[in-house]
């Protein structure tokens, strides 16, 4: 069922990352799967092939550039050409202004903005080529709000969120769609049920419900694409 | 085909309402359409009809309560309850500071924000009843941006933008989903087309494209409501 | 000390109206007061007139352009050319989405809104003639945001907003400075200290400061005028 | 006349740099002149002495925490406690999506918002302390807008500005006041009129003029603080 169209996820976990993975592989794409460690990778290989999809993990770096470089050249020699980019590695750390560290606040701005840029650039060659391509970040309320003791959080994603608009402006009339998703709760993940025994599925965003979303933006036509669209439970408190 | 629930969609021109109209009806929505004009409803009514499904015109002026009132009344009469209201109706004039008069800012305000506010109040009540529903509101890039001479549509624009983010937050914990369509360009219709003959149909907004996009919201699950999301063509400079 | 130079302020209550009329007559402008009492214009007046500065009392209804006019004639005569319009006027109501009127929501629309237009359009055929002018409008949280149950603030805000972009837009070019101030925050007045008792000064806005902020927007040079600057208390979340 | 209350002025070019730094040494401020060149700094120094001001040119490298550290140090140590920090530096580049190097991003992000949070760390502890001080950041159109090819610019100057928001919420209530001016144009300098001949002045930032809002938000009361203000030539087209 899966064809020779190859979907790149950076940052798979077990929340968002597995699913939009999941999503696209059961629309027929091949998924490229980068997390730093190969096991977080293999977990949801495993889940794709058992569907009947195929899958690569690629673990590596999403900060160095020749890591993804080479991520991204095993992927288009295994399974195809990058027609969809997912870049949704992130990381997260609460501090003030006087706790955080500049080399914190340059590691974090890394995986959360950096990351993206490597990735954009890693998938962009065969996309202009082929004059079409997607590609979508995974934003957050930080995108657009620095909150305090965010400043780690929302240096990288307002970054991450001005790329993506800038992307989109200069590659969306080449064919690229670049589209940025503000992710505005929290995802649905064992770890998060872990730290918040109260939390109730309905507070919660469903990693799945968010998958369908990364896909509606993909199969959007080219005469009205969307660059950003926010999405939270509907009982989250905004 | 049709079901028994219904969709009314206020504003039913030749571009976008039809579109989004003939959407809902492709899934099995009954529609109801209202217009100014009875010849405005029937046109799509007979489209709807012609592929097999259920529409009801219900001509009326979306400013004034009683009448906005009166045509959901007969749409919830005759083809069921209203799931999802799609409030498309606007009026756009370009006039400086001391060319606009008070009553055209007024009458614009009650077109382009006014309605709104009415087709929600007759479409909650059973929304509300039942725990469910959609609301949908037609933006446009003055809804985020007054321009010289655009204050006639950026000041209804803007409350219209206003009121969809006020009932999001009061409804979506109550199981509406309200959101907003921020609408980045011209629309492809024929009045379009003969008014600027140079444009390309790769720089106009396709009224099948935008009603998809409409449909996705409504099919959204509760974990991931979006409250707004922009459109435009992939050519579009912005 | 006052010169022949007016400044108009629509909205003179016991705070910020009353603040910013006596700071701009210390800088020597004789100020027109409109409310809709004349006793609260003719409080303001005498403060004013204590201090040695020159004001005049137009009570009017600043939704009413004829009211408008007529209250801004007095003033040109009077007092003289009006080279400073402060829009401060508002009204503040908390509402469901099913509880709030279709007449509320217009007639706040109107005091939030309308008047501003209908009191830009009396200072502006006089500010256009010299070539130089300020219009200074009052927003608040609301002017950015929709929360829950402020429909009908924020409406009104919005839509305000809208306007003073499309006229900042319009009427830079012609050497008169448009500018919003989002308010967010309670202001110092006795009502709010009546209301909520336990608030501190440090968590409310001091009428004085904010006067001194919108003196310090009119004092800005061309060469760097300001659209929108928002204020909040030191103590204030956001 | 001056005063031991020190600024310090982080990127003293010919411009707003220039400028501000003699805004604040006009008010009595002894003002810490930091630069990547001791010229650009010393020719500064010899404007603000001979016009009997007090400064000291700290050259140095923003990019660099030690080097940051050092010059706070001496400017403490010479000059006097730092009540204001601006933060100016800033870098401009545009280049496509695959022109740009992932080296060149990550530069003028150290530039354009690294250096802001390194000089705020080296700013914080003695304004802790003293429990007040003003820490003004420079922004840009690309501050809120990722333009195409503007990505280098973006990324930085959104981060930037995403820290301003965040140090705000953290510091304001603990006496600290944090801004963000969004700088909408060309300021006036030598190498602009060079540039761009045909620009008159009406459609240039000038220096001074900007220099005064500077300095206002810095004279601003607690009691209404502004987080962020936008600033433009009235001729600019926005």
């Amino acid at each position: 069922m899966s064809s020779n169209k190859a979907t790149v996820v950076v940052g798979v976990g077990p929340g968002l990352g597995a699913a939009v993975s999941r999503r696209f592989a059961r629309e027929g794409f091949s998924v490229g799967l980068m997390a730093r460690t190969a096991a977080a990778c293999e977990a949801v290989q495993r889940e794709i092939e058992g569907a009947g999809g195929r899958a690569l993990s690629v673990p590596g770096d999403a900060t160095d550039a020749a890591s993804v470089a080479a991520a991204f050249a095993r992927v288009e020699e295994s399974l195809g050409p990058v027609e969809v980019l997912i870049y949704n590695a992130s990381v997260f750390r609460v501090a003030g202004a006087l706790e955080l560290t500049p080399r914190e606040l340059e590691d974090d701005w890394k995986i959360n903005c950096l990351g993206g840029f490597l990735s954009a650039q890693a998938a962009l060659p065969g996309m202009l080529q082929r004059g079409r391509g997607t590609i979508l970040f995974t934003g957050a309320t930080a995108s657009l709000r620095g909150g305090a003791r965010f400043a780690a959080l929302a240096v990288g994603k307002a970054g991450l969120r001005a790329l993506a608009q800038s992307l989109a402006r200069e590659l969306g009339p080449r064919g690229i769609h670049v589209a940025h998703v503000v992710i505005d709760g929290l995802i649905d993940t064992p770890r998060v049920r872990a730290m918040m025994p109260g939390r109730t599925a309905a507070t919660l965003l469903s990693p799945e419900a968010l998958a369908e979303t990364y896909f509606q933006l993909h199969a959007q036509a080219p005469s009205a694409w969307t660059l950003e669209i926010d999405v939270r439970p509907s009982e989250e408190k905004f």
